[in-house]
């Protein structure tokens, strides 16, 4: 059993990095750290936890830190990342960071969109931007992974089959995407996050400023091996998780594109051997509602030779295949584990 | 008092009507058809209308309701509209009908997108395709209307401005909405809209196919001067009301766009005088619970100078605007009142 | 048209108040004093009322309020109607506070349940506890209005009917109330209200504690002539709005209750003639959405012969029986208007 | 790894067993009976289960069963298990039966509930009436369950430590439930179970006469050794599972109860060994949201000195601990596992 630790396990993603670990047969929690709960049970924060077997929450120390565990996750917040990581890896542990620090490969963008400076600039080169069914080997070899960011991990699993295709317009692309509220996080308070005020209303926001924009751009440009600029539109539904990114392509110039079921199986040989990627049959959408709770990502492809356009919706939860679930494949991959180890659990359905 | 009857009373435009009718302080309702409720008062079907003033629903039959009421809603469904309007318009009454019957002046398209064959194309040129605020005389003349459909009325008011400009490249629009499930009606039982398939969950439908899609191209073609083909994808979402319509263009070859406060000073000028449209401030985004229950349309607008593309986001009630609003609007303007009588009531919220 | 004065316009029953008034045809909006949006139009709180002729927003000032207005609202908060309504009162104003300063008669209750001093005590003595339709003789008369707390009207209303009866016994009467969110009103920033805490889920709170519970007893040992005692158990469901309350009583000691259509006939005697009151027909049982947005109640009956048992389910709308609509009822009385002016539109249904 | 089959696999209750079954290290599911989705995967009716690894849905056939399944759960409907119980229990298979069929052992009174005939009375009286924790040696050595009904193992759960204490009056119990609506299942198609109709209400039914109430009635009659009778009023809530049950019960005449942390501690004896009972701390409420998805049962305990009342609330997923959940722990039982086995997944939350 790999001792592992949570550094920020009140948060919703920490909580549910618990909640999957506690599913992991090869893996103990034997530190977690929560300065909201220090010295408490973690089920004063998520009654969810009562009658599991869990350490109590401290205080994050570095020190008592390494002596606890093995491999770590960061879920605490954007900059704590940063401040952690280099002590961790010195010292020869494994860390995955769910935030951003480590994303963005540009510390200019890094700067720009998140508004501070890089206290580990070394670690940002080394560490691997993971989404794991697009880098597993770079994954199982690093030290230090940037677990993606939500939107940025539905837009970018739509479009990766897209990029080393020279059928689109790389000009042409916009990712629209719909997500429930917990991607928000539990601890900022503020009234557009009350129940009222979500509840039974939808609307956009951080259009065309979007921080998730530079690491779309940074993955699929990597992918295209050109520049790929696009508009990402978010926007917030009234239900609690799931994103739905649905993303426009148009074909290149004096191109046609394949029909519909020629691009649905161009996408299920892509995702070939991904068993969390399901790429459905031609005419059949996803919902989110069918992978809530887990790491899947389900994905359906249409095909208008009216308007010589592609669309591609990508269904996955903003918790899970966005963040916790992915962090726990990408643990998966680093320690040598089956990528499918402790994450198969279908969504809860309804 | 002018007298109104409602065709279709029971059904989920039915009963917004009525609702929007008993506000109303000039027109008195005097006449319901519901085959479902025949005999029995509406609020059977609306307990929400008990202690209101109204009549027994009956059967449809045309003598008795040219006895009736001297102006018509047809609100009970596609194929309805061509059965009564011909006797009803040439026995002196006027009518709005709500659902698609006269929408589409091409009856190979209303053939394609409905499936039967129009008992009454003579009417289909006469009507008028009835956005209130794009075509006011034509629908002050006018003996019969066709009322928009909800996504079509969300996607024409974000991209209307747009049109005469030439700015944009008009072979570049996609719309992406967002509806509540009140749009698909009270008597289509199925599993997929039960609560709880419904419920936390988003998904696509309808892709490249939806039936809103002619009568969006016909009029975005009529304002354009030139034929408009666009994307037009609606999504289902956990709620009851409510539409947002993400509209994407891009700017002409060899263009710039303006800046967008400019692009918000173009819109706030195209619909000045419009009671009903909001455009909001530069830096704003509309709500759908912001017009929940009203005939309001709330506009927000950003343009995106790294992809030279504009964003429009268009917020209405699929119920309000997108349906019963508008044809009370429209009858106003039918009937010679202030387009905003008895429709100036504000959303519930939260 | 009288001119009306809202103090707190930003809160959740400030904002819906705002609402109602605006649909009245008696009364203007002349005065709105909000701390929070201070020289701003009340739209940027509410977007809602973009489009609609209302006053900027003031800080609350004494003189200029008894400029402004001739009637007055207090929906800020607990402790604020005893400190404006001294002045407001002896100006020749009226006043309808909406929060709790004058609703309990006895101050040692309001001390203890609401921990602060009364520093208006003689007001609490002449003011009305105002449910429109038990007191509508003294309400007119009324300088001040004592507005009824939601969960005590829905109990009250449900409960009304049976005490003067010496049918059941006072002792036995339990009321278990579901309640949506917007009770907790919009400034109250904390983890529990958010939208991802409270949807999907339903618990209880402050079960046998909760401040409404001595309300409900002064009311109801007020119509019985005698003391009751009794449990009262909120719970928060996840929607926006409404209460359903479910009150229990038993027979007195040998005694055996009429049966279900004799007390739905009792039941529809007593509220006979007031125009807000459903009483639904045998076998029927209300629904919260049917009241949504309105000042209805809708009151279903039950009897339990095995049990001897009366089972009595109420339905309101929270901010609206149950806070500003109730209030413009009640200052439809206290201006001698007729009670349903501006308040017979129907619910928002879906 | 024991061989399981569902009989009834398409419906909510088959595809949450499915989901737990998939989760469980002992068994394998390899037999899946569904009319409706007879020759598809049971991914057609729920996507969900894409990626997993599960036989075609086939056509219920008692030969074709027995070859396959040593071990079965029947959840297609009532009046179903009856026919299928004797051969599938005569060939030495055992069966847990999710509807009513067995639950009520006075034939009378099923006839009365369910209007039907019983074909299998002499499988009723050996059936084991199976609440996990009350019955767990009669259930380890049972060949047919009758699993417990939602609403009735929450009730039962709740009251089952006070009926064996002579502290409370046995009339005086009232329980007043509160449900998601996964309980409707999926094949009910109506009106009343679309979202639009259940989002954002709240009502009663069943008020005196739900079909749950015999089952709650006996058990607690069996516990307390002479006849309850009470008040089961079950509510419909908007969100897709999850119970919340609150009982009431009055001390006995004459007597006073023990003190709130008296009755929490008299609970969490009762309670103690049984890892599924969370026996909340004094002051704490629980939340259907803590126990989405699990067998877990959440539960707190209040007295009120005022009216000498006990009130009792208790969480559970109406589809976990109240289905398939429970199903599963007793199949554990039979099986000779450990009970938690495949059961100890904490709740997704939020």
């Amino acid at each position: 059993m790999v001792r592992v630790g949570i550094i920020g396990a009140s948060g919703y993603a920490g909580g549910e990095l618990v909640r999957y670990l506690l599913m992991h047969p090869k893996v103990e929690i034997t530190y977690l750290a929560s300065g909201t709960y220090e010295g408490r049970p973690l089920s004063d924060a998520y009654p969810s936890f009562l009658g599991q077997n869990l350490p109590l929450c401290e205080k994050y120390d570095a020190k008592h830190a390494l002596e606890k565990a093995d491999f770590f996750f960061q879920a605490q917040g954007n900059g704590i990342g940063m401040k952690v990581a280099p002590e961790l890896i010195s010292n020869g542990r494994k860390l995955i960071d769910i935030p951003a620090d480590f994303r963005l490969k540009d510390l200019n963008q890094h700067k720009k969109f998140y508004a501070m400076n890089h206290t580990a600039p070394e670690l940002v080169a080394e560490s691997v931007y993971a989404i794991s069914e697009l880098h597993p080997k770079e994954i199982a070899k690093a030290r230090l992974v940037a677990n993606p960011g939500c939107y940025a991990t539905s837009a970018i699993l739509a479009l990766a089959p897209l990029m080393k295709q020279k059928q689109i317009c790389l000009g042409s692309v916009i990712v629209d995407s719909k997500s429930g509220v917990s991607g928000a996080g539990r601890s900022k308070l503020e009234v557009s996050g009350l129940f009222c005020e979500v509840n039974e209303g939808i609307k956009a926001y951080g259009v065309t400023t979007h921080r998730h924009t530079p690491e779309i751009e940074q993955e699929l440009t990597l992918l295209a091996g050109e520049q790929v600029t696009l508009n990402f539109t978010p926007h917030l539904i009234p239900m609690n998780r799931g994103i739905l990114s649905t993303a426009y392509a148009s074909a290149g110039q004096g191109k046609t594109l394949p029909s519909a079921s020629e691009m649905v199986e161009l996408y299920k040989e892509f995702y070939a051997g991904k068993p969390f990627m399901q790429v459905l049959d031609c005419g059949k959408q996803p919902c989110t509602k069918n992978v809530l709770g887990t790491n899947f990502c389900h994905i359906g492809v249409v095909v208008d030779e009216r308007t010589n356009r592609i669309i591609v919706t990508c269904a996955i939860d903003n918790m899970g295949k966005g963040a916790a679930g992915q962090a726990v494949q990408n643990m998966n991959l680093m320690l040598g584990f089956d990528e499918t180890t402790g994450l198969m659990s279908p969504a809860v359905y309804p």
